[in-house]
C-alpha cells in the first residue's frame, strides 16, 4: 500500500497524464540542485542522529505550526519554546498526537503533500497520519532515526543532492562549512551571503552585528567607507568558501542611490543610534544598489526576497520570537522600485539578479515583462505560500508567455526542513511536467520541445542561474 | 425537456465528472444554511402571495438591472421607480418582455445560471427565456404565484432552509422576527446586527438613526459613552432575538483605536454636525475595533465587507437611489489595515471574524496567509461579483493551499432574491464538488477525504462558523 | 508536413476539442476586422515589395527583440539602428541566423505561435526555425518576397481583411490614406485620431506638433481655446477621411475636469515652456474629459490605453530610441480614476469608450463591474503582453461572469507586423472557440448559444464596437 499515487498532480486526462508521466520520468532521478535554502550547516558538519519525530517534523516547521495555531491549538501545546521560559509541552509523543489529530487540516495543502511524501519515501510509513495511527507512526520514525542511514550525511547522499546552499549572516565564520570540507565527506555544501542584519540599522542587534563583521574582516567599521570595505571583504571570504550567491530581504524592492555625502551622514546617524525609519528605508534602497555593484564586480548572483510583513502578530512574536508562521505578504511594486537598480546594472553582461515575490499579481504585470527585457534578471520560483501545486502552475502560466522559461531560475526548495527536500523537488518536477504536458497536448509546444524543457526546468536552469557548474547536454537551449 | 443538465458545472472529463457528481449527490439534498443575506423578514412575517413576475424577478435584482442598463435599456423601461416620481414603465408584461428580449446578455453569467434554475426548479419552466417565449413564461409564473404553495413560508419549507439570517439596522425593532416566532411557524429566521448607518457619522440620516437607537435602547445618546452603551444594549437585544452575528461595511478594512479623549471629541463633532471626512475614516476604523471588542464579550460572530465604492454613478443614484447596480469594487489592503484589530483580538479563543473581499488578488496574498495563522479569522465565501462558477473555483484554488478549507466559512447566498436561494446553494455545492473531484482526480487528496470535505463545505462550515448549532458527524474534522 | 496542428490551442479532451473545432470552423474564414493597429499606411499606399526577411520579421518586432536581448543578444547584433549612428550588424543573413539560433526562447510564447503560423501560412515554410534550418528558410522567404503576390495589397486581399485601422498623430496629413482611396484599390484602410503628442505638454516635440496642428487646421493655436478648436477641426478631418475612432495613451486613467480659468493658465504655462509634471498630469486628465466630450459630439469611438511605463531602460532609450521592448506595465486604478469621465459621459447613449489594461487584476475587480453597468463602456481585448493564449483565456474567464461578452469589444490585432495579422486573429478565434467549448461542455451555456457567440466574438463585436458597418445576422444578440 502507498499513500503516494504514481501519477499524482498530473491531469486526469489519460493522454495528458501519460505525457506528463513520461516527461517526469526523464527527470525524476536527476540530482537535486538546491541553490537556496535554510538548512543549518552544523547539522551536516556534526552529522549526529536527528532527535525525536516531533522535534524533527513538527516544532521547527512554521508551515505546520501556523495551520494548527489557526485552528486553536496553542503554540505551547506544540512544544514551541516560550521566550520567557514558561512551561510548554515537553512530551514529544503528546505533541505528535496533537499533530496527527489535526493532520486533516493539511488536506489540499503543500505541507500535506510534502509530509506524506516524506513519511513514506524517507521513513517508509505507508498509512495516513491520523489520531489512531499517530503512535504507531511515531514509533516507526523513532526506530528509523536511530539507524546510521538516517543520519544527515547519509540522507544527503540518499537524496542525491548535488549541491546544497545554506543562508548565512555577513558575520558568519562559516566554520561548519570549513568542517564539512575538512572532513573528507564529498557532499557539496555552499554558503550564501545574506547581510540583512548588517544592513538593518534599526535592528536591536545591528551594532553587535557590525562589531562581529569588524572582527571577522579585521576592518574596523567606523564610517560608511569602512563598512563597505568590510562587507566587500566578507563577500570575498564567502566566495572563497564556495558561495556563488547573496540573498537580501526587504519590505519593498525600493532601490535608489544616495550621494556619498548623504550616505556618510546617514551611516553616522545609524552608528550614533539616531537613525529614523526613513533612514532605514533610504539605506536599504541604497544598499541594494551597492550589493548589485559588488555583484557586478565579484560575480556573486544577487537574490532579492521582498514583500513580507514579518512578525505581524505581536503576541506571538513577543512570546515565541520570529519565524512562527506570522509573516504576512504585502502588495509589492517592482516596475518603479527596481528601475534605478536595473537602469544602472541590468544591462551588465556579468550581473545576475534573481527576484522573488509574494504578490502573484506582479508575475504577469511587472516581473515577466522586466525579465523578458533586462539581461541581468531572472525570476525566482514561486516563493513560500506559492511553492505549491497550484501556485507553481499559476506562475508558469502567468510568466511563460512573456518571459519564456529561460528567464526563470529553476526550482529552489527554500527550506529548513531537511528531510522534506526530496518531496519539494518531486512536487516541482511533477508540476513542471504537467505544465509542459498540457502545453504539448494543446500543441502550444511540440513534444520534443517539452522533453528538452523539462530537463531545463528540473535541473539546468537552477544550475545555470546560480553558476553551480556545467548543465546537461540534453538541455533545451542546446537541443 | 430541461434547461438544466444533470452534470452542469462539472468537468467534461468523464472520470472527473462521475466523481464530482457522486460528491454532489452526497450533499444535494442537505438543508440550506443561510447565515448571511438580505431577504426582507416582513415577507415571511406576512406570508402574502408574491406580486407579478417582473416585480418578483426583474425590478428588485440589481444584477439583472445593471446588465440591461449597460446595454442601453433605460432604468425607466424596466420599471425602476424614480425618486422624483417621474413616470416609469408600469406594465409588468412590457418589463418582462424587455427582460426576455435581452436575456441572451446573461450567457455565461451566474445570473443566467440562477435564473434558469429558478425558472425551472421553482416555477416549472422548461424552455429558454427569449423574446418569443416571454409571455408564455410570464403566464405560467403568474399562475403559480397565485397558488398557496408559492407563498413565502411554503417556499421556505420546500427550499429546505434550516436557518435564514437577515440583515437589520441597529435601530431595527425586529418586529417581523417577533411576529414569525409568535406565529407558531417553525421556520428559523434570525436577525443580524448591522450598525453601518449608526456608525456613518456623515450620512444625512445618521442623526435620525442615533435618535432611533436612543429610543429603542432607552439610553439617551448624548456622548460617546452613551453611544457605546446604547449599541451594546442593541446587540444584547439582537442576541435575545436569535442573532448570532453582526455585519459591517467599510470602504477599507482600516482599523485603529483612538484614545478615549480623541474619540470623545470626534463624537462631539459628529453630534454637532462638524465632523470631517477624516473623522469618518478614523471613527470607522475605531468602531471596527469596538465591534470586535463587543464580539469578544458577547460572542456574536463579526463579519466585515469592505472595498465597495457605493453609488459610483451620480446620475443613477440621484434619479433611482442606491442598490441599482452601480457599486464598483476597489483595490483593498488587509495586511496593514487589519493588523491593529487582529493584534488585539485575533488570538482570542472566543472571537470569530469573517472577512469578505471584492479584490481577488488579496485571497492568496493577504487573506489566506492571515486566516492560516490567526485563530479568530475565517474567510467568507466569494462575494457579489465573485459568487459565480469561475469566481468560486478561483477562490478555492487560491486559498486552500495556504489556509486549507477549515479556515473558510462555507457558503453564504447573500441575496435579497428569495426564490433564487436554492439556485445559489446548488451552484456552490456543484462548484465545490467539482473542486474536490479535481483534487481527488489528481491525487492531491484521496477520495474518502473529498467525501468528508464536501459535507464540510456544503453544510458544516457555515453552521460552525456562524454558531448555528451542531454539525454533522460525517464532517471532515471528525472523520 | 506542418508545424501547425489542426487542433492547436484546443483542450486535449476529445469531446471538448471536437466542439471547439466545430465552433472555430464556423468563423475561421470570416473576414478580418482590424479596428486598432499600427500598420504603416504608406506601405499600402506605395505597395512596394517587402525588404529581406530580417528587415520584415526581426528588426521591427519589439516582442522578438526584447526576448533575444533578455538572453544576452546585443541590440546591435540584431541590426537595431543606433541613434548615434555607430555601426550595427548590416547583414540580414547574420541577423536571421542569430534569430534562428535563439528561436527556442519563444517556446510557449505568443510570438512563437504567431511566427510559426506566419512562416507556414504566409511563406509556406513547413519546418521548425532553428540554427540548421535558418539559411534554408531565409532563402525561401526571400524568394517569396520577390513575387507580386507578396506585395502588401496582395497580402491584404489574401488575408481577407475587411477593414484596417491605422494609428495617426493629430497633425498627420493622412496623405497615404488619400492615396489609397485615390488609387482605385478597394482595400478599406481607415485612420485613427491619436493626439498623444499634441497633449503631452512636456514632450520635447510638443511645440513642433502644436505648430503642425496649427498649420493643418488653419487655426493658429495661441491659447487653450484655439487649441481645442484646432483639435476639433482635426477630428473632423480624420472623420472625413474615414476614421471611426480615436486612441489615447496615459500613464494612469486619471480623469478630472479643470475650470476654464485653470486650464487657460495651465496651457499658457505650457506654451511658455514653464509647465510642470503636475501640470502634465492635470492636463492629461482634463484632456481625456475633453476628448470624451468631443466623442459624444462627433461619434468617434474613444479608446484609452493606460498603464505602461514607457522606456524603462534609459540605456536602451538613449542608444536605440523608443519601442525596443523596454516598456513595462504598472498597477493601474480605474474605479476612482475614471469616475469623473464616466459620471459626466458614461450614460450618454451616443458615447462609446473602449478601455484597455496591462493590469489583469483590474479585469474582475474594476473593469468588468464598470462595463457591466455604464452603457458607454466596452472592454478592449487583452492588450500587449496579454494578447496570448493564456492571457485571452484569463480575460474571458475573469470578465464574462460580470460583464457578459456583449460589453467586450471583440478582437484587435494591435500590430505593426503586417504579415502577422492572420496569425493573431487565428489565435484569438481559436482561444474564443476553446473558451466557448469549455463553457458548453460544462453546460454553463448551451451549444446553440456557443454557435452564436463565436460569431459575435470573432467578427460582430469588433465591427459593432467600432461602428464599422452592419454585423452578421447569425449574431448572438439577434439569434
Amino acid at each position: 500500500m502507498t499513500m503516494l499515487h504514481r501519477d499524482r498532480y498530473f491531469s486526469p486526462d489519460p493522454a495528458v497524464r501519460a505525457l506528463a508521466r513520461s516527461l517526469y520520468d526523464r527527470v525524476a532521478s536527476l540530482p537535486l540542485v538546491c541553490p537556496h535554502g535554510h538548512v543549518d550547516p552544523r547539522m551536516l558538519a556534526l552529522d549526529e542522529p536527528f532527535p525525536d519525530p516531533a522535534a524533527l517534523i513538527v516544532i521547527p516547521d512554521h508551515y505546520v505550526v501556523r495551520m494548527l495555531y489557526s485552528q486553536g491549538v496553542p503554540m505551547e501545546a506544540l512544544g514551541i519554546p516560550r521566550l520567557d521560559g514558561a512551561p510548554v509541552e515537553r512530551d514529544p509523543r503528546k505533541i505528535w498526537q496533537r499533530f496527527a489529530d489535526h493532520f486533516y487540516l493539511f488536506r489540499g495543502t503543500p505541507s500535506g503533500a510534502w509530509l506524506t511524501h516524506e513519511l513514506e519515501n524517507v521513513f517508509g510509513i505507508r498509512e495516513r497520519l491520523d489520531s489512531r495511527a499517530a503512535m504507531r507512526i511515531y514509533d516507526a520514525i523513532e526506530a528509523q532515526l536511530a539507524k546510521p542511514e538516517f543520519r544527515p550525511r547519509a540522507l544527503f547522499e540518499r537524496f542525491n543532492i548535488e549541491a546544497l546552499c545554506t543562508t548565512d549572516a555577513a558575520s558568519d565564520t562559516l566554520e561548519p562549512h570549513r568542517q564539512i570540507q575538512a572532513s573528507g565527506w564529498k557532499g557539496v555544501v555552499r554558503p550564501t551571503f545574506r547581510p540583512d542584519l548588517a544592513i538593518d540599522i534599526l535592528h536591536p542587534s545591528w551594532r553587535q552585528e557590525i562589531e562581529r563583521v569588524s572582527d571577522r574582516s579585521g576592518i574596523d567599521i567606523r564610517d560608511y567607507g569602512s563598512y563597505i570595505r568590510a562587507l566587500e571583504d566578507r563577500r570575498a571570504f564567502f566566495k572563497s568558501a564556495g558561495a556563488t550567491a547573496t540573498d537580501h530581504a526587504a519590505v519593498t524592492p525600493y532601490t535608489a542611490e544616495l550621494s556619498r555625502a548623504e550616505v556618510d551622514a546617514l551611516f553616522a546617524r545609524a552608528l550614533a543610534g539616531t537613525a529614523t525609519a526613513d533612514d532605514l528605508h533610504a539605506f536599504t534602497g541604497h544598499m541594494l544598489m551597492e550589493m548589485a555593484r559588488m555583484s557586478v564586480e565579484d560575480g556573486l548572483v544577487m537574490q532579492l526576497h521582498p514583500g513580507s510583513y514579518r512578525n505581524h502578530n505581536d503576541l506571538i512574536f513577543e512570546r515565541f520570537g520570529p519565524d512562527r508562521g506570522a509573516d504576512i505578504p504585502l502588495a509589492t511594486e517592482y516596475t518603479r522600485n527596481l528601475r534605478p537598480l536595473l537602469n544602472k546594472y541590468g544591462n551588465e553582461p556579468g550581473f545576475r539578479l534573481v527576484i522573488f515575490t509574494l504578490d502573484e499579481t506582479t508575475f504577469s504585470r511587472e516581473l515577466a515583462p522586466l525579465a523578458g527585457h533586462y539581461p541581468a534578471l531572472r525570476l525566482g520560483p514561486p516563493w513560500w505560500f506559492f511553492d505549491s501545486i497550484e501556485g507553481m502552475l499559476r506562475f508558469r502560466y502567468a510568466v511563460t508567455e512573456t518571459a519564456g522559461i529561460y528567464n526563470t531560475a529553476g526550482f529552489n526548495d527554500d527550506t529548513r526542513a531537511f528531510p522534506s527536500i526530496p518531496a519539494r523537488h518531486d512536487v516541482a518536477r511533477r508540476v513542471d511536467a504537467q505544465f509542459l504536458a498540457d502545453l504539448a497536448s494543446r500543441h502550444v509546444i511540440e513534444q520534443d520541445e517539452a522533453e528538452a524543457m523539462i530537463v531545463d526546468l528540473a535541473y539546468n536552469l537552477a544550475k545555470d542561474t546560480y553558476r553551480l557548474g556545467e548543465v546537461r547536454d540534453a538541455a533545451g537551449p542546446t537541443a
